[in-house]
């Protein structure tokens, strides 16, 4: 029996635009990212998305990007280790100012797109996101990955919470590879995969050839895959159906302690 | 012998875009307004600001705008209530994220440009704007001016500080001339014009065809003012050389409950 | 018997969002007016729907707007004569550049939101417009309306055509209702709108009280609506039986010689 | 006696924020590339530009680059070939369009910053940047430099003009060095340095490691650099001296052919 978290990136409409079905999706997950302004979303939709996660009392993060709302922040850009900490404690402080409007508290930060796969392989970015947690607020947690985060987070006292994906693939160096087409996937897979995370500590890569170890305390639900919902929805029914406890991200982190 | 602070525009660089002479203006100063990116200003400039403010003992203030860069918050926009409210709360967030990694704490808030002159004379947007302060921390201080924003002030429970302009002119119907030339002016009549508020409560317009009241409990030097320094500097002796105290805005508030 | 055009606001999809639908809108329009990357649309999707013009032999038109994504330039600003004149050369130039790319001309502009509407009412921005399509290419088109706007393409030599509105509706003082929802409208109501532009030269107002003239040459379809393929398909079949033909924004131009 | 050009960064200048001192530097050099609104500019400043190199009878070009004021383009950013190709034509049109109001032609392009470091070695951005010029009109003239890019041109039938630096310096891989600071150089040293390229087809790197072979065409002078006025006027007058002429990039370009 294991302690796991489900998040989801949510919040990332921006003006007219439409974008995920955050309002189906929040029944199914624990903590929301919630866009920032940097890749998605407007003042308005971060406020409605705080008050979305209060309503259904989940636990609320910002989900820190590179300023490239025309990229959706899935495009490299190469900042500095002090830029990168910068853009991530403004992004932290609209998000949390919602969160003060609405009382609620900021739980946690999570990187988006490119800054997620950049702090999870290059130390400065990872330290420039870890930095920001420290001075803004050394209780939020960092919902990442891998050793290099670790260690900047070890260094500075910040509390990480292991991210694992299962309705995307890795490739065989354990890198996430970014499917930006977000078809639909089939929910058994899925859910297998969230097995394999928590029962075993990983995965096998995208082509099967070398197994990816991942010891996973969050699951990630993508609210913009095609058929989302029906996977978050599955995913959690199977954990549960196996004894597992799908739990607050700040539970799991304090067991972990 | 009156209580009188003295505040300024702060923060306004951006990019590789250099503006204004804060650190010159900053010791004739009790105040700072700093730009939250949107009329002006990036994260990097934010936090380079607030660590000059930290260090010289000034009060932190966030200067919200209009998202407006290439305007300056210098062109009206037709931002409802709710968008005002919005806006604002995200600005102050984002300072405020700087001042905690700065242990310091967000004194004040200031509006920019057309939102400063929609809120002293629209009821929706004065109400926008004090709304956000209501909802991030009712005890920051409000730096504006005029009857509309003193009802909502006094309807929500936020305290403003009566500011008054003494480098600018006030047309007659006691509007703010927002000259964006920004060019050199007499020291001498400047504080002339500084002394009258504080004595007097009040200035004449423009034209001489009127008398302004303006009960001023803050005064606003420019520092992209061609000459502001030296109009801060007279500015601030005068008013001592009258006997008057210059000090920060939360005594100036503290002291007129 | 009259000759009518029918045009389309397309190519406003932005980065990651999808926004209307384009491919199935194109089968019933003359003219589409596309979005410049200044309250929609980036390079990708202007270059896009330039092609998707091409391929469907649709006259191409450039939707100048307010620099306002986040407000889908639907939110007034205050620019002057010679801003507006600015960012509309900017942006025809920006669309112009992709129909040199496919070897097809540019044929008309058309303001979008409250640069619309701001032209029809006031004169500064209607010269504004019309001096930038003097300036690019005398030979382009503008859709607009109302006297204000015709007064300056008169004076300065360039052909409006007149553009009336079959699923918005007319306040009574003969401005149009933006209405953001753009929910679903019954078609055979439309096309006897549609209709009575053409065959009558007017409009009744929203609430009936007075009528609106509007001597129609082009008519706009709005893909955004939530029924809006219907409703361009009714709208085009019932005005081919009544007998008028439904051509190009330039047939009607030159026959108005 | 060889004939050589002289370019210069122009326009960018950005709203309430002034950049360089064109007035002064136009006067010195052939050819202008002026920023596009990407990097540096809004559409007012690109418009004072034009005006400015057509009052001088100085060549235009469209100084295209990635989409980041805040970064002023100097920020690496992963952009497709696809996508550098589209906002590349979107920018040479929105120059273009100023050109047309003003009736000059647009002369050429040349990237700017990390655009411009990118396409001189990486074949799907310098593809993607050539591919622009070949679609809006191919007469249009490339500057910059190194085989990758004269690969590209030459398989599109692109002009380009080899470009070298003189007030920056190159790493001993052959790179510029991207110095940011712009402080001021001894005009000596770098008309020396102008001399090297023009005569000798080249330059010692930074280090004094190796020779840098640039068979320079036209050489950028920065009017960001502290003294770019006096290195600007002191490297024409040095070149004149040798017997060289100091023409306009068309001429250098045809000459060659």
């Amino acid at each position: 029996m294991a302690l796991v978290n489900l998040n989801a990136d949510m919040g990332e409409s921006f003006g007219r635009y439409r974008l995920g079905n955050d309002e189906a999706l929040i029944k199914h997950v624990l903590s929301a990212n919630i866009a920032c302004g940097y890749h998605a979303a407007d003042p308005g939709t971060i406020h409605a998305t705080v008050k979305l996660a209060k309503d259904h009392g989940v636990e609320i993060g910002a989900h820190v990007a590179y300023p490239d709302l025309a990229g959706f922040g899935r495009r490299k850009m190469g900042l500095s280790e002090q830029e990168v900490f910068e853009i991530t404690v403004y992004q932290i402080g609209a998000v949390k100012a919602f969160c003060a409007a609405e009382n609620v508290p900021l739980n946690h930060v999570k990187p988006h797109g490119e800054l997620y796969l950049a702090a999870a392989v290059d130390p400065e970015v990872a330290r420039g996101v870890v930095r920001a947690l420290k001075a803004v607020d050394d209780s939020l947690l960092l919902f990442l990955v891998g050793p290099i985060v670790d260690a900047a987070c070890r260094d500075l006292g910040i509390m990480m919470v292991n991210e694992g994906y299962v309705d995307l693939d890795y490739n065989p160096d354990g890198s996430l590879y970014l499917d930006k087409k977000r078809e639909a996937r089939d929910p058994a897979e899925v859910a297998r995969n969230a097995i394999s995370l928590v029962e075993e500590g990983g995965r096998l890569a995208l082509d099967g050839s070398s197994w990816i170890v991942l010891p996973t305390q969050t699951i990630c639900m993508h609210g913009d895959m095609a058929n989302g919902i029906e996977l978050a929805k599955k995913t959690r029914k199977e954990l549960q159906n196996r004894g597992h406890r799908v739990v607050k991200s700040r539970l799991v982190a304090l067991a972990s302690l």
